[in-house]
This record gives structure tokens, sequence and C-alpha cells, in this order.
């Protein structure tokens, strides 16, 4: 068995075995495979795909790779939620707290800001002292005093994926079903859960902009959850015009905050009640999802859910005094409102154009070592299908960079399409994918 | 423009422009590209190929990456050959003196032995003395002064292509026609030519399996050479079994000064007829193939060819004792006589499988730096469409390697297909391939 060999068989469309798969993954890992070959063995592995077996034989080869957190003496079924990304995605952030408090301990390690999609841990940053780089010990320490915890990618979990993703990253091979899948599933797995629900965004603002594509990443990341015996479930959701209001970090936690208290947007609430109410009923703590739903909204409504979320903050070492009084916030230099040239109703908002702009302000980075402005961001004051008149502030935008704020103006303007006629309302959840197959959604 | 973003278009298809061709070939010469992103260049273009325009410009920058040999002093319009490669392929060896006995200077680089297909290097190393590492300086002084040199590929020629080639030959990128036409003419152009004649192999033991492929190639090379303004034509011809009877390196010596003398093997000579006939008519000293082919007998029935070749191997350090008395060369330990099982008609001989056996009794190599045994190799005494009775010699094989002996006797056997009926002969050129198309061929 060589490399060379491997790298052919994929290329010529054949099923590699696992002792092939943990040949040259393994091998990677160690060294003895150099780059150059991986590279190759991606870029045919973009064009011939894996199929389910390859696909979970890859996830296992690449979670093994690191230490694999055992949960096990924590009591109850572990459930965490992954999102594949979204403009003003902040559904983690109420979501969390909403489950723990239904009794479901939620294990969560999360990533940064990606390209236009911001990241639950850069807004968790933005409250001053929170930790986001606890140790594993820490980590299952955490959970186990408040059934809930939330942290940043360590070293010790899947470095192989690590060590593949800035590869993928500087050879075009990024977008890739199977490695997509793989790498998601290797770093969820590898944190101790019992079960898993996966928000596949589609749409402008998505990783995956067809809903074809996301139907078939809900399923590979399913195949994967079901081979190693997780119970998980996809939903697939509306990436066409940003979540919420709140685009950015501080703002985006001020605006979980309003959902965390019941108080949040429609799209936030109805999204966060969905999936909550699916970690629930995978938690066993609900025995349907509308069962978990109703949970959530009674954890909301009594301030339980408010109340571990403050708890986890403090757990975590950030400080609570701004989340009672976001009022006392540090505000920023410039403040811009952006107002409609014209009348009639919102038939648009592009989310992939306001994400971008969010990071000429200061909200994103367009290098790992760029440094996140926490205050700066974009607050919608209108949403898809709303009414406008001419002169109505259609955003705000916070940012320090003054030389961002023209651009920024214009960019935003433009990312709203306005005509003549009220557009009918898009689902916010499309469908669902579980072990069966995928289904419509519906309550 | 980055390295990235130019593997992105090419894996998603898109055609690559001349400064992104330049900005990733250059880059990749001077080492600012990492051989990892060239490997993921390679295998996209293995899926998404490369027209036609790319394909000269990938040669052009490749042959600038080294010297371009200037022979414009040289009078008269130089041509060489070249071949994709096959068992028993020894053209070269009688060809060039033919041509440059007809007043058509040749200069020519070759190869070395590759997988299964010999290497006109090889052989002519079996010849005492003889040097193939000119330097391009002695290069120049040999073709002015005689007409005709040979040598071996230099780190001046096209350093570009031996970077990428070791880079393809362990990442399952070699069998990719668009990098396979690039290699072959950066290093062709590069030797100071006007003008080339390919002979493109098909079948069992040839490069290209397939027809349709070994046209697809054909037509490659011959649009790079015409986008490079030098007439190029390409033959397609049969390797479905050896190229005359002897495969090794010394016996293909000897098969080639028969072939000089007018005595050769029927396949060898009119192969080597054609083939310099067609160099002779685009060096502009016939003034039509058939008229090539004529001057090309001429010179081998009044001598002057295989004197030629004497002044060349002489004129490059070799000893001619043993080409005038080849029956003084040193003889292998082990000689071993194959005879036939079962009377019939030789239905198929298969070459690949010939090759391979050559190797093992030492006439090739599986790793670069294994060394020759010149005296190694097979000579068969019959060929497909003879007739043979139980008991008659089919081959005779040489080696100084006792262990190969058993297993490339049955090998050696197995490899000849015997039947009972005659089968109809096949052709030995089916085609040939110009900068108007693809002819089926006549004389």
């Amino acid at each position: 068995m060589t490399a060379n060999e491997i790298i052919r068989k994929k290329r010529n469309g054949e099923t590699l075995s696992s002792d092939e798969m943990k040949f040259f993954i393994d091998g990677y890992v160690r060294g003895d495979i150099p780059d150059y070959q991986m590279s190759a063995f991606l870029m045919a592995t973009y064009f011939r795909g894996m199929n389910t077996k390859e696909t979970a034989e890859f996830t296992r080869l690449m979670l093994h790779s690191g230490d694999v957190v055992d949960l096990s003496n924590i009591p109850g079924l572990k459930v965490d939620k992954h999102s594949t990304g979204g403009v003003g995605d902040k559904i983690s952030l109420p979501l969390a707290p909403i489950v723990a408090a239904c009794g479901v301990p939620v294990p969560m390690i999360s990533g940064r800001g990606l390209g236009h999609t911001g990241g639950t841990l850069d807004k968790l940053e933005s409250i001053a002292g929170f930790r986001t780089n606890l140790s594993i010990d820490e980590y299952k320490k955490v959970i186990a005093e408040i059934g809930l915890v939330m942290i940043g990618q360590t070293s010790e979990i899947a470095p192989a994926d690590k060590k593949m993703y800035a590869l993928r990253d500087v050879t075009a091979t990024v977008e890739c079903i199977p490695l997509i899948a793989g790498s998601i599933m290797s770093k969820k797995l590898a944190e101790g859960i019992d079960a898993l629900v996966l928000d596949v965004k589609t749409g402008r603002g998505a990783f995956m902009a067809t809903y074809e594509k996301s139907v078939e990443l809900a399923q590979a990341l399913v195949d994967i959850g079901t081979s190693f015996g997780k119970e998980t479930i996809g939903f697939i959701t509306n990436m066409n015009q940003p979540l919420g209001y709140a685009i950015g970090n501080w703002n985006e936690i001020v605006e979980s905050i309003e959902c965390l208290k019941g108080k949040g947007p429609n799209d936030i609430m109805e999204l966060t009640y969905v999936l909550s109410g699916a970690m629930v009923w995978l938690g066993k703590r609900a025995d349907s999802l509308v069962h978990g739903i109703e949970q959530s909204k009674k954890v909301v409504a009594n301030g339980s859910a408010y109340e571990k979320f403050l708890q986890l903050v403090e757990r975590q070492g950030g400080d609570v005094t701004f989340l009672e009084h976001p009022e006392k916030y540090p505000a920023s230099k410039y403040r811009h409102e952006i107002r409609s040239e014209k009348s009639g109703y919102i038939t648009a908002i592009d989310s992939l154009e306001l994400g971008l702009t969010g990071i000429t302000l200061g909200a994103g980075r367009t290098k790992v070592d760029d440094i996140i402005d926490p205050k700066a961001g974009i607050n919608l004051t209108k949403k898809t299908g709303d009414a406008v008149v001419r002169g109505d502030v259609l955003a705000v935008f916070s940012t320090d960079k003054l030389s961002s704020v023209d651009s920024a103006a214009q960019r935003i303007l433009q990312a709203f399409g306005i005509g003549d006629t009220q557009p009918a309302p898009s689902p916010l959840i499309f469908s669902t994918v579980d072990k069966f197959g995928i289904h419509k959604f519906s309550l």
C-alpha cells in the first residue's frame, strides 16, 4: 500500500477500504504522508466524493487523532447543536441556556467567525472577562456543576482536522460535502455528546447556497451521527435574510438576552424554540418535539433560562453587569442611520452583503489574527415584508473606523430590495433530515 | 491573484488566463508556490483538463523555465522524432542516422526507460564508452559537425518539467493529456528543432491503451507544436505486440544495426522508413512523404546511414568494435529457450507483460537508481500470425539473475496466445494527425 496508490484509487472513483483510509489519514497526522499528497487526495475527493462508509471512517480517524471527552459520569443524555453558520445567527446563545434549564446538559465547543458569518466564541468574548479557552478538565467540571458549558476548540480535539482544514483552506478544497461533514462531526463527536441537532442554513447568506446542497450536507452529517450511534436530526433553515435584527457581537448578545426574556424577534424566537425543543426531546426530557418546545417556552417564561445564562457567564469568568444594564456598554465612535430612498415593501435583504459589510466595520476578520471590535455591527430596523416610507430608517450601524463609514452606508442601503408589492412570507424552516430521510417541516 | 484562487478556477472548470498560468507556474519554479498547492492544481487539471491555449501557455512556461537551445546557425531545418514509448521500440536508433544521412540534422534529447518501456539512452549506453551526458555546448558542437547528436536530458532543459514530473509521479497525476503533452513538448521545443515527428503508440504495451486516448494525445502534441510555429505530424502506431524481435538494450542495438544494413525485421523497417521519410519531408529534403521514404531507403542501401551511426558512436566516445562484431559482446550467465506447448498460429503477444518480464531479467528499472544489465533481454523467434509446431522455440531470454529464470520462463510462455486460426494481419500504422486533423494512414 502506498499513498500514491490510494490517491489513484480515489481519483479513479473506487471505494477506499478502512485500512487504506487509516494508512492515509494516520500517516498524514504522523507526518509520514506529506501535504502535497494530502492535497492531491483532497482534490480527488472533491471530484469523486466519499460514500457513507468512507465518510464515517474518515470522521472516525479524525476524531481519534485527538482526545474524545468522556462525560458518561454526568447524569442524563448530553445534547449539542451545530449550525453551519449564518448572518445574525446567535441562536446558540439563547438556546443552550434554555435546553440546560430544561434539564438536558449542553456541552458546547464552538468556533470563531468564518468569512461573512459570525462565531459564538467572538460573541461570548464581547462579555468582559468571559473565558472561552477552558481546558478539557475545566470543561468537564463546568458541565458537571451547571449542566452547561461553552468553550472554543482546544488543541486536544481532532488535531487531524485542524491540520487538514488549514491545508484545504489554501488548496481550494473546502467546498466538499464529505470533507465538511467529517470536519464538523469529528469535533462534535469529541465533545462527549449523546445526541446532536444540526441547523443547516440555506440561501444567500449560507455556506451552502442551494437547497439541494444543504440537504446533501444535512444527510451526510446525519449519516455520520447515526453510524456513531448518536441520534442526529438536521433542520434545513432559511438564510436569505439575516436572523433577527442584530449583526455583530455585543449587539447579538443584547438581542439574545431579549430572547431569553421572551421578547426577541419572531424569527429568532421561533427557530430557537424549535431547535431547543428538538434537543430537549432528544435528551429525553420531552416525549415529542412539540412537548420539547412547550418545555422550552416554560423555562423562558419562568426566568430560569435567563438565570442559567447568567450562571454560565459568571462561572466562566464573565462580568454580568452589562448583561443586566446593556445601556452602559461602551458606544462606537460613529453611529450612522441608513434611510430608505423610496416607499414600498422590503422584498429582500442580502445577508451575504451585510455579513461582508460587518467585517469592514470591525465585527469580523479578514485574517486569522485580526482583532474584533465587539461594539461594531449593524442593527436592522426593517425585515423582509415590512412596509417602508421614503426617509424611514432601514438600519443603523456602529463602528470606530471612520474610513469604512461611506462605503458601508452605501452597501447596506443597496442590500435592501424595495418593491411595490409585499412579498409572500418565506418559511423559516424548510425541512428536517433524520436517519429515515427528509421530511417537510411542520409542527 | 492568489494561488488558491487559481486552483479554484481550474477546479470549477474555468479557463485560466496567460497571466494566471504565469503566476502559478513561475511561482512554483521560484518556490513561492509550494508543492501542496501545485499537486491540488495538477489533480484539478486531471479532472478539468486544459484547452488548447492553456496547454500551449503551460508548455511555453515550462520551456522558458530553462535554456532553449539556439541551432539557427546550423544550416537546414532541424527535425526530431519523439515516441511515447513501447516495448522493443528501438526506432530512434536506425531512424536518426538515416535522416541525418539524408541531409536533415537530427538534434535528439532522449529519455531513459520508464515502467515497462525501454529508453533510447539505456540502449545507447550498452555501447561501451558512449557518452549521453554531453553539455549543451558539446551537443551544439556535435550536431554542427556530423548533423546528428543523441544525448540525455540536462538540468538546463525545462527544469519546471523535471520538478513537476517528480511531483506528478507521487500524486497520481501522471495520466493527464495536457500535462503529458506539455511535459513532452517543453523538452522537445528546447532542443532547437524546426519540425517534429511524433510516434504515438496505442494498444496493450503503450502508455495510452485506447486508440481514442492516443489520438487525443497526438492532437494535443500537434496543437502545441503548431502554436509554436513548428511543423508537427503525429503517427498513431500499433503496440499490441513488441516491435521487432529484440527486447532489451544491447540486443536492440544489434537489431538496429541489422536495420541500418537493410536486413531488419519487416515491422521495424516499415515504421523506420515511414517516420524517417516524414522527417526528411519536413526537413525539406524531399517533397512528399513517399519521396522521403525513397531517400531513406537509398541511404540504407548505399551504406551511408550505417556509416552515420558509426560516426555518431565514435564522436560520442563509444567503442565501435562490438558494433562490427556483435558476437564478441559478453554473454549472459543464463540463456533459456521458451518452447511452444501446442501447435497453431500465434494470435497475440502481450507486449506489456514482456516489457515487465524484461525488467525482472535486469533490462529495466523498478527504481530510478537501479542499474541496468545491458546483456539482459528477450529475443522473440515468432511474431503474431506465425505458424508454430509444438516444441518450436517462441523466444529466448538472457539474464545474470538466476532467481528470475523460472518466473520469466512462465510469464514469457503465457504472453504468447496460440490458436487454431491465423489472425488477420493488423496494421502497423493506423492514422496520422496534423494541424488539419486526423487522417487514415496510407502511402
